[in-house]
């Protein structure tokens, strides 16, 4: 059988048919704040150190990932993609625990992300936490379209077992596909029931970065359900990037009304050395061009709100830099700053990352 | 050096003498509870998560098996098999933490058991929690039988520092073996003298599969040790296959009388698509036939109880159905019913398992 | 491309410029007290238990290693060397998490240390818990000297997060290189300025070994700094080797006196079998010679005292066999007579080793 390496190991066999890699990923990070009404200790932290592996065996595959960075004393916590696929009529079937279905930039691999920290719309605000889920998982992919929908119990595995059951669907749909240009739209629903046993659905705002402030925007009371749809939209044209997203979640109020949270960010990024951000037609979001010293000024604005408390709203303005030395390594430069309406704290952070994906 | 794949990563140096490999594998559960006087939670759930190494080097060899679905926070939790052997003499000498030779059920591997879980005869009831110990093990095989002689510290990687000590000893005989049918007998003795600083032994039913009730058949008071006497039979002729176990173990108590629990269970399968289990004579266990889309019904009837306590008693009734994939997957569907006869409570539970071995 | 094993796994480009491996170590312990005035417990241990994985891409190296015998619940607390490292100019850049240079037994592998446990002149006494730290290192080596500097947070991956920065220096020479005689000096200096939110830097005596009866011999209070000076000298003349080192700390008091903590030891070995302990140029220490049936006696004194406060102060002398079966494993013996000036106590302790490192 065949070895090779990037970095990683890998061995394929002979006819192609079996297949098994060890990689991995370090995100080093060093955060210094600028604390306004807040108190955030600056800090250097291991952001992931993963270790992932890989395989196929008779026209299945699986994908065993731990972040030892991520990983507390309770079981599962450490557990990324854990799952076992194949391919069942037209799509991909996958059985274990992986990311739902929703939220473009929260599907993008944390290699690729275009900020250091995902925005709102995604499993660090408005699916706070709820990042991987178990369960079954369906995937249609075309050049220009793609659909998924995923049934699971609201349980990630480091999560209290629970009864609570959701589901979500995404479609994707590029209605340009060229050399030089991609445009891509997409939408989500998601819906996630819990029971009594379910840790409360919760939306986040980190509005000052990793290890920053935290304001909890919405909190589901015992047992109450979690309604969310979300817009995609984003065009990657030469050096130029753009990527938007909107969701709307209703938080179930076993007591009181239900209250609704809002969630939208704009981000962008312009290449200085020319690259055009490639598409990932497979999963429906854009992943990063290969290459030596790729130089990128990136930028975001993220809003989120409850709509139905007044001042519990946060936006986060950010600017960065990233640096692609080679095909497998990347730092990033971020400058962070966040508001809190509710209390009105305004604190910034300047974040730096090494990266190493192998 | 020879690289090959059948899902997991192997390298053998090319005159054999070396060797290393990466394997792993994922058992994905889900649970749901028809409870009775008792309320369990229904929930999906990795029950193993392993990545294993193993290794080959100067006529030794290695295993390093870390469970990420059984790892807490206690350092060392997620031990499995974590030691390095060689042959000495006419057997295999065994250094580090290794399952004592006790328990033909408990010695055949997760990948390979009948029913979702073990038997009461076994780590799962009346070994409980000591399924990995740590010491020296010592084991003679040959094609019609197996000598194992253990000598261990009562702690496992997990467990606290103590000072406690155990032995085990397990001798299987195979009087028939031909290839359609093979019958093994086997006995074990097993004593655990436990230390003021040891964990307590106990012997626990989980009287309705994982997840489900306990209930407490025996626990030693400070210091106090316990003695097992361990029965195997079994018989896999043709597509029936059929195995019982009988234990009998005395739990010391330091201020009582001591006191005595029984155990015993029959299990069997029918493989509807004909092919036989096979034999492992290194271990004296039975294995799995290999191959594509074998169907196989199976059942238990399992029963513990303390003599010496009035209706302390559990028993367990399971049917199900193994479906083989392909040499590497099963599915599992388990329905257990359990029986408390303390409390009266008579809960069931349907289990599914996805299980991927690399 | 090529793989290769020696019980790892190993696969090289063809080209050279890639590469990828995964490796590891088991080191078993069992630990036996003569309590003397404080109350050990007796008991086997896994001391080590690490899967390391090693690779190179685009002129880059990256180390990932857990020790999932050194892992609690505490994100973090396993990781060892988790780092990536290129060479820039005449030396190697290293960014991550590393062990600060200073010290020469704690730059030792443990694989490679004389006694089972480093002396007090290293993480385990004056730098105590603060093997590994978080930064950027640079070193300069030469076959007869290296320089390495160390910048890092006052942060492990398994500490608070905290603002606390420090520096370390160590320089070391090898006057003479000959085939069968290396003389080795060195000196470090260390500097860590704790913040409020910095876990106090202490100085520790484990001065019966490993899980014995520990004195703390200094402490900082709230957001005080250590400095720490180093001396070093090491010969290996044919089987003869001796290596001993001084340190002097300066451990910070908010509000009385600063405290002065030295500590030095003197360890050798004679190795039966006429084997020299060969010198690891790059890194500045000494290693262990290759070979079968190598056997060493050793032997080490080791004090520690706190000079500004009256007998606080602890020994250790320790004596033993060290077995190189193969190149890959090593048996241990020592045995370690403890004394704590303060308390009086004069506990003994029996430690054996079976180490492997594949």
């Amino acid at each position: 059988d065949e070895a090779s390496t990037r970095g990683n190991l890998k061995i394929v066999s002979s006819d192609g048919s079996f297949e098994g890699s060890v990689g991995g990923r370090i995100h080093f990070d060093a955060y210094a704040f600028d604390n306004d009404l807040t108190d955030s200790t600056s800090t250097s932290e291991f952001r992931r150190a993963r270790i992932t592996l890989k395989g196929k065996l008779y026209n299945w595959g699986y994908v065993f990932e731990n972040d030892f960075a991520g990983q507390s004393g309770t079981t599962g916590t450490g557990f990324r993609d854990m799952n076992i696929y194949t391919k069942v009529g037209p799509g991909k079937l996958t059985i274990g625990q992986f990311k739902p279905y929703r939220s473009m930039e929260e599907i993008t691999s944390s290699n690729d992300i275009l900020m250091m920290e995902r925005p709102y719309a995604s499993a660090t605000g408005i699916y706070n936490g709820r990042q991987f889920q178990q369960g079954v998982g369906y995937l249609i992919s075309d050049d220009q379209y793609t659909l998924g929908v995923a049934g699971f119990n609201t349980k990630s595995a480091g999560d209290n077992r629970n009864e609570g059951l959701g589901g979500s669907a995404r479609a994707t749909f590029a209605p340009i596909m060229q050399d030089n240009m991609v445009v891509h739209m997409g939408a989500s629903y998601s819906v996630e029931n819990a029971n009594s046993m379910t840790t409360a659905f919760e939306a986040e705002a980190d509005y000052v970065g990793r290890r920053g402030p935290s304001e909890t925007i919405a909190l589901t009371t015992d047992g109450e359900s979690v309604n969310t749809v979300g817009l995609e939209a984003a065009i990657s044209a030469g050096p130029v990037f753009a990527q938007a997203e909107y969701a709307i979640a209703d938080f179930g109020n076993a007591t009181g009304d239900d209250e609704e949270v809002q969630t939208y960010y704009i981000q962008g990024a312009y290449t200085l050395t020319g690259q055009m951000k490639p598409y990932k037609s497979s999963k429906g979001v854009f992943t990063t061009a290969k290459g030596n010293n790729i130089v990128q000024l990136t930028a975001r604005y993220d809003y989120i709100e409850n709509k139905d408390v007044t001042d519990l709203e946060a936006e986060t303005t950010s600017v960065g830099v990233n640096y692609y030395l080679n095909p497998a390594m990347r730092f990033m430069l971020n400058y962070v700053m966040g508001e809190n309406t509710l209390t009105g704290d305004e604190s910034n952070q300047v974040a730096l990352r090494a990266q190493m994906a192998f």
